[in-house]
């Protein structure tokens, strides 16, 4: 990996409110904050450090609450400058908690089961945390365009946060994606390069430019700036915490792309234990895969700490990362809360998709379907308990995924008179 | 029209909050609340008549905002129990407020521009306002099915609905409509009936069958249940100004379909004005139809009082109701307001989709692009002030008709190469 050299402002005027350094994941190296990713000592991933010591729980937690109905509801604990909520950006989160009662009947769930709709983001997908959080960032660092590489939702988030927020995008897709996919990213009215080439080759590109002066004063969210994008999957868990009554929830069911979600929301949950706003008690943290793209269950199942790639193959595509970077935090954290990693099949996911929507009205994406199916897969192996209280993440869209359900159709077609209607057994 | 016979729960026990009973638009009679539409007098349509006497204005006040982030916080001024915030329904509204200042700039507006993005509800279109209503008045008549007619974003939001809250749903639509639109709706998992012909033969099946046994226990939302469900869209009119800091805004752009949103949002604001929730000064009411079908710009232009019904042949479909039912009432509010009606055409309606998106980052259903559109037309005329606050209704969600941009594609091709991208003159 190749670390960030690109000049940006002065580091020591960056104001990301209590983010205080970058420290390395495995070896604990510090930097200053600024648009790098990885450690110079031994390159491993870089997250962000706080210093949270001087606030009061109690006082935290009246600010929190008193604060906007999204994720800068939390700028106390991101970093981000305190004035955040004032700043234009897309704004995304506080998304509802749905208490899923007639999925739970279905289920067998008698503890409390919930969905954590992300759908009810600004462009209907997690995406918009991590990107509103990397935009920040991007402005921090004097940065003018915001970039990424995508197949999707990530591209339609970054299109919408920089056209808000005055910034400059630019996309980098395969050239050869769905028209609907380019629609809905190209709308924004930003830059969208097809590169000839499949996904891989986008991102091998996207890191050539950043090593590149071409790529001078360009914030790519999910790269140079991934240590700030990350840390907005951590409102996941702030949320769904404060959404239960300041509590946390004994069970929880995320979905795996490349780890990072599940890794922050445990270090969401983790800092709140510590900063006293929800009593120490133990959690358990599930990881969900499509069986088409599941080298993190695979090896969960077969007891190895390392994960080997794989190629996708799953209509679960905003899942489909064959070698995801955090899947050995993943396997840590699954192990140690005392959760588990499971897959299921694709004809699982639709049918998941279809029991969320018909008992409780919401159409996930491919992701959503995904999740359920791996809590019904977890409750009917005894692995989940069913009396504990059990959080399900949806993290996307059914609109942007219809494919998935084509099949669904009329119940019935008849002509307009009642005759046609008694016939067809309607009445 | 028939008015409604159906044998339902004693109207004495029908808890509505509020409410007290229905009452003619037209002459002033009152029945009690029940199931029916229109004036079995005059057969004018049949409203909400409330008691909100013993409400104190800053008492009310503390509780709206003590609520829940969702429609219910108006539980007091809506047709529904105290305790309907606890119901299992679908809990829209709460919609973002977006202060628009990229495209306020781009319009010339200095008195502060809002697009009220209702593409944040759960089924992404303001639909969820009034289904969520009419299910808590079919809930009180205790009627088990909820149906409607429907060419798209009513569809889904009551096969949503029912589904959350329990009830069997039955949604009628044209046999030959888009399967992605068939699949939206079909995935709530109720019945989805496709009639052979068109949507008028539709609409004439549907209240054939209300005055039918078959129909018995039927709420159809947008008949029999008309008069709750239509209250749903006050709730914009609350939240703007809730929004704006208790305040009015001077001008408000409402899209036309049938009429009846616009002239809710006007009751809602009259009676903020009279609980003395806001103060009392001048607003205006702006109206928006697609050119193709503008049956009640074309009478506001014509200074006629009634309105001549129109063959809609726009992209605008969520929009495309030729012979609107309160179409005299929105000319009177545009009048009585010192508005306008006024229309732009389907190429108008597209650049204005893209506008949106380009400078705020929300895609916008065509719906959205007739309001914006109209919106710049009438600052163009000099007919909006841009020197006063001034918001704009966007009610769905450009997810749904992905084919008004389908033009919009890729910027660029290229290689996966730093040179191939610079002579594309991205650097």
């Amino acid at each position: 990996m190749a670390v960030q050299t690109v000049a940006t402002t002065s580091e020591s005027t960056v104001d990301l409110g209590p983010a205080t350094a970058l420290s390395c994941r495995e070896c604990g190296h510090r930097v200053p904050l600024g648009p790098v990713f990885a450690c110079e000592e031994c390159f491993g991933p870089l997250e962000i450090a706080y210093d949270f010591s001087a606030y009061d729980t109690e006082e935290l937690r009246r600010r929190i609450e008193a604060g906007p109905a999204n994720i800068w509801r939390y700028a106390p604990l991101l970093p981000v400058p305190a004035d955040v909520a004032g700043k234009p950006n897309i704004n995304p989160g506080w998304t509802k908690l749905v208490k899923a009662d007639n999925l739970a009947r279905e289920l067998g769930v008698t503890g409390g089961l919930y969905v954590k709709d992300d759908s009810g983001n600004p462009t209907h997908s997690f995406k918009d945390r991590v990107v509103a959080q990397a935009l920040e960032a991007a402005r921090a660092f004097g940065f003018t365009t915001l970039s990424c590489s995508s197949t999707g939702n990530l591209a339609g988030a970054v299109g919408a946060a920089a056209a808000r927020a005055g910034f400059r995008s630019c996309v980098f897709i395969p050239h050869d994606l769905e028209q609907g996919k380019i629609v809905m990213a190209a709308v924004y009215g930003g830059e969208l390069v097809g590169i000839e080439g499949n996904y891989d080759d986008v991102n091998r590109f996207c890191s050539e430019l950043i090593g590149d002066p071409a790529g001078e004063g360009w914030g790519f969210v999910n790269v140079n700036l991934r240590p700030y994008y990350a840390e907005g999957s951590k409102t996941l868990a702030y949320e769904i915490c404060e959404q239960l009554g300041w509590r946390l929830p004994d069970q929880i069911v995320v979905p795996i792309a490349s780890g990072s979600q599940l890794t922050k929301i445990d270090k969401g949950l983790q800092e709140l234990i510590k900063l006293g706003l929800v009593e120490d008690r133990p959690y358990k943290i599930f990881g969900a895969q499509a069986e088409g793209c599941s080298p993190v269950s695979t090896a969960f199942k077969a007891g190895h700490d390392v994960v080997r790639p794989q190629k996708p193959n799953t209509i679960a595509k905003s899942l489909a990362i064959g070698n995801p970077a955090d899947g050995p935090y993943v396997l840590d954290i699954a192990r140690r809360t005392g959760g588990a990693v499971e897959d299921v099949t694709d004809e699982q996911v639709v049918d998941a998709i279809k029991l969320l929507a018909r008992t409780e009205g919401i159409f996930a994406e491919t992701a959503g379907g995904v999740t359920v199916g791996v809590t019904r897969k977890l409750l009917e192996a005894g692995v989940l308990d069913p009396a504990k209280t059990t959080v399900v993440l949806n993290t996307g869209d059914g609109l942007k995924t219809l494919d998935a359900v084509a099949g669904t159709g009329l119940t019935a077609t008849i002509r307009p008179t009642l005759d046609s209607f008694r016939e067809a057994g309607l009445a």
